[in-house]
């Protein structure tokens, strides 16, 4: 039975990795890679390195060139967009696990993370066996996330006591506004300055931001959101354009 | 200048443990730890052996007597009666901190899951340097927390494409219901069996349920909550009665 791992890497800092992701990456056979062209040329670094440092047995690494993926859908046509792009992802991992692993052989996807938090790859893995083409069991193994490495580096906790708090996309703050009745709100994937357009005339909003968290890069802002998202709505895109892409994810606090 | 770690050492399992973790605790002087009597001796163990495991320098390790908490308190007093455990707390960290560790120190909390995550021992030292008797950095690790375990125990993905999840208490879920708008909700800190109380006349909700997550007593649920639900009811007052206390946590996905 072939086996597919899918591992947590860590959101940027190699001290994240667990000692389960490095005994996994001891075991695999095949490392499948997803080229995505040179904008994000420094993590695909960073996963090599991983591989350089940890993993002592023989191996291949095998990549495979991304499909595009529609970025410019609004809200509506989001999911069908990401739909259409996970059927062709699908069917080329179905491919590469088809040509590329032997019967009893073991593949590994390195994904940034946590696999459990806003990442594709267990989805398409399971429509790929639902398909029933290829035969193979899933592990996932969790990775300390972004959202965990953005309140390390605040030293804050993402909860208050006894209370909720809510993750969301940054697409979804700027449609619909902060939820009523949750106080705490993490945003990861925010493409639109979302935090910039939440109204803080009838309450005080505090937020803890970071970008290419966990690296030598990481920038962090903590501050009332009124007297610093001009200069965060400036550093994203300065860092943008000067590093061609960016990673960051929030945490807005609500102070009654 | 002193310096206080807190290690987030993952949910049970030990292979959960960060790089970033094991080099942490390498560099630690005195470990803190506090004593919370018998019932949660396992745990007690498994830090025991992570230290006996991973740390090769010389350390010292040191226990407290932990201060009792007001565990009856019902959600009004609830707040208050965190308060007041974490007044009495701080007290006892301070002076072990003032008491136990040289000026240029390391002392380290080594604490369960991430201590971004319903953990109180950030806001406690928080308290203790405000109050300004003991003068010391923190330093934040994160840590696999029990959610992420349980995601990966049931290689499920937290959140919907786009969509947001709510992390939440049990306490809050019993007294509140689900809250509108958020059709996946993760809860920890379950003390009442919260999930039995969520209706389902209206809207079916399945479950990924998981007790000891990560360890070799680890149990796992899943399934459409109507059917599962008298199941995971018994099944905890069964490992409760069995082992003297259970630590478990779940996701519930309203399906449309």
């Amino acid at each position: 039975m072939r086996t597919v791992y899918v591992i947590g890497i860590g959101a940027g800092d190699r001290d994240h990795l667990t000692l389960e992701a490095v005994a996994a990456m001891n075991r695999t056979d095949v490392f499948f890679t997803i080229d995505k062209g040179d904008a994000k040329g420094d993590l695909a670094a960073l996963r090599a390195e991983l591989l350089a440092r940890h993993v002592t047995r023989a191996h291949r690494v095998v990549t495979a060139r991304d499909p595009q993926r529609d970025r410019t859908a609004a809200t509506p046509g989001y999911a069908a967009a990401v739909g259409d792009w996970q059927e062709r992802r699908a069917a080329l991992y179905e491919r590469m696990l088809a040509d590329e692993l032997g019967d009893d052989g073991i593949g590994a996807f390195l994904v940034w993370g946590d696999p459990a938090l806003y990442d594709g790859t267990l989805r398409i893995l399971d429509g790929i066996r639902e398909r029933g083409r290829v035969v193979f069991d899933v592990v996932s193994i969790p990775g300390i996330s972004a959202v965990q490495a953005l309140a390390a580096a605040h030293r804050v906790v993402l909860n208050r006591v006894g209370r909720p708090f809510l993750v969301t996309t940054g697409r979804r703050l700027a449609d619909e506004g902060p939820p009523p009745g949750v106080d705490d709100v993490v945003v990861m994937l925010d493409a639109v300055d979302a935090f910039a357009r939440v109204p803080t005339d009838t309450a005080r909003w505090d937020i803890y931001w970071g970008a290419y968290l966990g690296t030598p890069d990481q920038v962090l802002v903590h501050g009332d959101l009124r007297e610093v998202r001009a200069r965060i709505v400036g550093l994203r895109a300065e860092l943008r354009a000067r590093k061609g892409w960016i990673m960051d994810t929030y945490l807005l606090r609500r102070i009654r």
